[in-house]
C-alpha cells in the first residue's frame, strides 16, 4: 500500500524528534504537499524537508493540528497495529488495577491519537475525536471484541471536540447491548453510572487516586462535595466513614443519582444532596453558618482555552475563597482542577492566597495528579491536565 | 519582656505579607537596626520601614537568611507557643498515619523554623539547624517529653546546615536512652534504623507514599534499588512480593543493614545487596546483561546549590540513562530527586530524553512528592523538594 507523502517545512521536525505526535498546519510544506487535497482521516508518510522519514500520520486539513503521528516507521495504523497498541494499553491497566474498571485507552499517551476507551467490566464506552480514528471505527470495534469479549460497546461520540474535525456528533451502540446504567467499583465503593447521557463517558476515572487518598481523611468527618456530579468524592468519603456528606450539583439528575449511589452502598443516612449552582449554594451555606471538616472543590475546566486564562483563574479563586470559609479549624481543603492551562503551582498559590485572605494558613499535605490509567506522554504537555491539591487549613498563627 | 526591633528596608515586607517566613540580610535597614549588634538566636520585633508590625523573628547575623518569623503578633517563641505548635504538628500526623512513625516537625512548614523531629514510636530524633532554635533547646526537650512521653530523645545535630549558623556539630542523648538501632514500621514492613550514625536522622520518611505506591507494581517483579541506603524501597518491594531484589549502596554498613532488614521481614531469600558506587555497579550490571522489571533510582541531592544546576542535571541524566538500559520491555522506572532546585518537569524531561535516546518510549504513570508528614508551606518553595516520577518504559513503537 502506497501512502501519500506529507512534507514538513525545514526545521519543523524538532518537536516530533523529541517524541511529540502532533503536526500543525503551518509546519507543512503545502506547496509540495497541498493539505487541502487530502481527505480528512487519510494516512500519510511524513518526511522532513530533506525527505528523511519521520513516520506515518493521520491527517485532517480542517484542524489546526492537521496531522498526528501513529508510527515511527512506514507502518500505517491498520488492524494489526491497532491490536498491538490496545494490547499494550490493556497490559498497563491490568498491572495497575485489581478490577476491570478504568480508562483503557488515553489517546496520544497510548499512541492512539483521537481515541478514548473507558472500561466498566463488560461494557466499553468509546470516544473518537479525530477523522483518522473515525475512519478506523469498523476495524476498532471487532478488535475490542476480540481482546475483551465485552457484552456491549457504546460509541459516545456526542462531544464538542469532534466539531474541530468536522465530524458529526452521535451516540450509538456499536456492539451487543449497553444498559442505561452500568456498574462500577472504585476504592471499595459501588456506583451506577449513566453512560448514555451522563457527563463525558459517564464517569471520571482520572481522580481515582485522589479519592483513594481522601478515604484516609474521611473517618468521622463532615464532608462537602461541590460539583459532585453523581457523588464520586462524597459517596466514597461516606463509605470510608464520613459522619455526614453533602453533595452539591447543578444537575437535578446528578443529584438524584448521588442519592441512588449512596443507597447502593448503604450510606443513605449519612449522605445528602442539594441541587443548585455551586457559587449560590456555597454562599447560602456560609449564610447558614455551616461548617465542614473536609471541603472538596472539583469544578469543570474553567480554563478551556488560553484566552480564558485570566477569567478562569479568577473563577478558581472565587470558589476556593468561598469553600475555605466553610472549613473548620484544621480542616482539609481538596482543591482540584482539570484545566490543562492551570499549572499546579498556580493552583497551590490560589489556595495559599485564598487562605491568607481569609486570615487562615494553608499547608499543602498532598499534591496528586491523574491516575495510572491516564498516563502522561512526557513530550505532550497537554496530556498532563489534572491536579488535586490537599491542604490543611488552620486559624491564623499568632 | 521587651524585644529589640528589626527594621526592614522599604518594600521589603511583600514576601512576608504573602506568608513567607524568611528575611534576608539585604532586606534589613542596618542603620536603624544594626544586625551585627544582635546575638545569634535573639528574638526581635520585625517592623516595616513605616513601623508597621510584621511579627517576631529569630535572628542570626551570620547567615544570609538573617531572620525567620515565628509569630505574626508581638508574641515571642516561648514554652507556650512551642507547645502549641508541637500540638498542631502532632494533630496533623495523628490524622495522617495509623502508627507513630513519621516526621513530627518539618521546620518552616510547621511554623517551627530550624527544627526537625522524627518520631520512631518511643524515640525522637531531633535536628536543630538555627541559632534561634538552639537557644530554645532546653525548653524544647521537656515539652516533647510532656506531649509524647518518649523513652529517649536524641539530638542529631551533626549536620552541615549548622555551619551556616556558626553552630557546633554534635550528637547527644538529651533525654532517657536511645539504642543504636530503633525499630520502625512503614507500609507493613519493619526496619531497624541506625539513628546515632546513619544518614540524616537515620531514616527518610519523605518517600513513604512513593514506596507505598511501589508495592502495587512489585508482585513477581525483579527489582533493582540503586542508592538503597538500608533498603527502604528494595525491602518494601520484597515484602510486597517482588521475586528478587538487588540493593546497591556505596556504604558497606548500609549494605549489611539491608540484609538485616530483609531478614527481619523474612525475605532474605529474595533480597541481595551489592556494595559499590552506583555508576560503577550500573555499568557492571549492564555488562553482565542483567535485566529488571523495576529500577529505582533514589540518589542523594545532586544539586545542592544553584551553581550545581548544570552538573547536577547531567548527573541525573547519567544515572537515568544507565538505569533505563537495565529495564525489561514494559518495565517500571522510579526516578527520584530530593534536589529542591530540580523542577519536576525537568526530571520528567530527563526521563523522556533518556528513554528516547535508548530507543525507548516512556509514559509517566505517577508523579509523587513528599508525604503528608512533610507538608509544603505554600509561600516557601524550598519546602517542596521531593519528586518521584514513575514511568513505564516500552520498546520504541513502530
Amino acid at each position: 500500500m502506497s501512502l501519500p507523502t506529507l512534507y514538513l517545512n525545514s526545521q519543523m521536525d524538532r518537536r516530533l524528534k523529541r517524541g511529540h505526535l502532533w503536526i500543525y498546519s503551518n509546519e507543512v510544506d503545502t506547496k509540495r504537499s497541498p493539505l487541502k487535497s487530502l481527505e480528512p482521516g487519510t494516512q500519510v508518510r511524513v518526511v522532513t524537508a530533506k525527505e528523511q522519514l519521520i513516520g506515518v500520520a493521520m491527517v485532517n486539513p480542517a484542524n489546526l493540528i492537521c496531522a498526528r503521528l501513529v508510527s515511527r516507521t512506514d507502518q500505517p495504523m491498520d488492524e494489526e497495529l491497532l491490536r498491538e497498541r490496545l494490547r499494550r494499553a490493556l497490559q498497563l491497566r491490568d498491572k495497575a488495577f485489581p478490577d476491570p474498571y478504568y480508562r483503557l485507552v488515553f489517546g496520544d499517551s497510548d499512541l492512539l491519537p483521537g481515541l478514548v476507551v473507558d472500561r466498566f467490566a463488560d461494557y466499553l464506552v468509546v470516544q473518537i475525536a479525530t477523522a483518522g480514528m473515525e475512519a478506523l471505527r469498523d476495524l476498532l470495534v471487532p478488535v475490542l471484541v476480540e481482546l475483551l469479549s465485552p457484552k456491549g460497546i457504546l460509541l459516545a461520540n456526542d462531544h464538542s471536540a469532534r466539531e474541530l474535525e468536522g465530524l458529526e456528533r452521535y451516540t450509538q451502540v456499536a456492539y451487543g447491548e449497553v444498559p442505561e446504567l452500568v456498574e462500577l467499583v472504585e476504592n471499595q465503593t459501588r456506583f451506577r453510572v449513566p453512560v448514555h447521557d451522563g457527563q463525558k463517558t459517564g464517569w471520571f476515572f482520572d481522580h481515582r487516586v485522589g479519592r483513594e487518598q481522601l478515604r484516609r481523611w474521611s473517618a468521622g468527618a463532615r464532608v462537602l462535595d461541590v460539583f459532585s456530579y453523581i457523588g464520586g468524592w462524597g459517596v466514597e468519603a461516606a463509605t470510608a466513614g464520613a459522619s455526614q456528606v453533602l453533595c452539591v450539583d447543578a444537575s437535578q439528575k446528578a443529584v438524584a443519582q448521588v442519592l441512588q449511589n449512596a443507597a447502593l452502598n448503604g450510606v443513605s443516612e449519612r449522605v445528602q444532596a442539594r441541587c443548585g449552582k455551586a457559587i449560590e449554594v456555597l454562599k447560602a451555606l456560609i449564610a447558614e453558618g455551616a461548617s465542614f471538616d473536609v471541603v472538596v472543590l472539583d469544578p469543570p475546566a474553567f480554563i478551556k482555552r488560553r484566552k480564558d486564562q485570566k477569567a478562569g483563574e479568577a473563577a478558581y479563586r472565587h470558589i476556593n475563597e468561598l469553600g475555605l470559609q466553610l472549613l473548620s479549624d484544621g480542616g482539609l481543603l481538596v482543591s482540584a482542577s482539570c484545566s490543562m492551562h492551570l499549572a499546579e503551582d498556580t493552583l497551590v498559590d490560589i489556595v495559599r492566597a485564598s487562605a491568607w485572605k481569609a486570615g487562615r494558613y494553608a499547608r499543602i499535605i498532598q499534591r496528586l495528579g491523574q491516575g495510572p490509567d491516564h498516563p502522561v506522554h512526557p513530550a505532550i504537555v497537554e496530556t498532563n491536565y489534572l491536579k488535586a491539591v490537599f491542604a490543611r487549613v488552620f486559624a491564623d498563627p499568632r
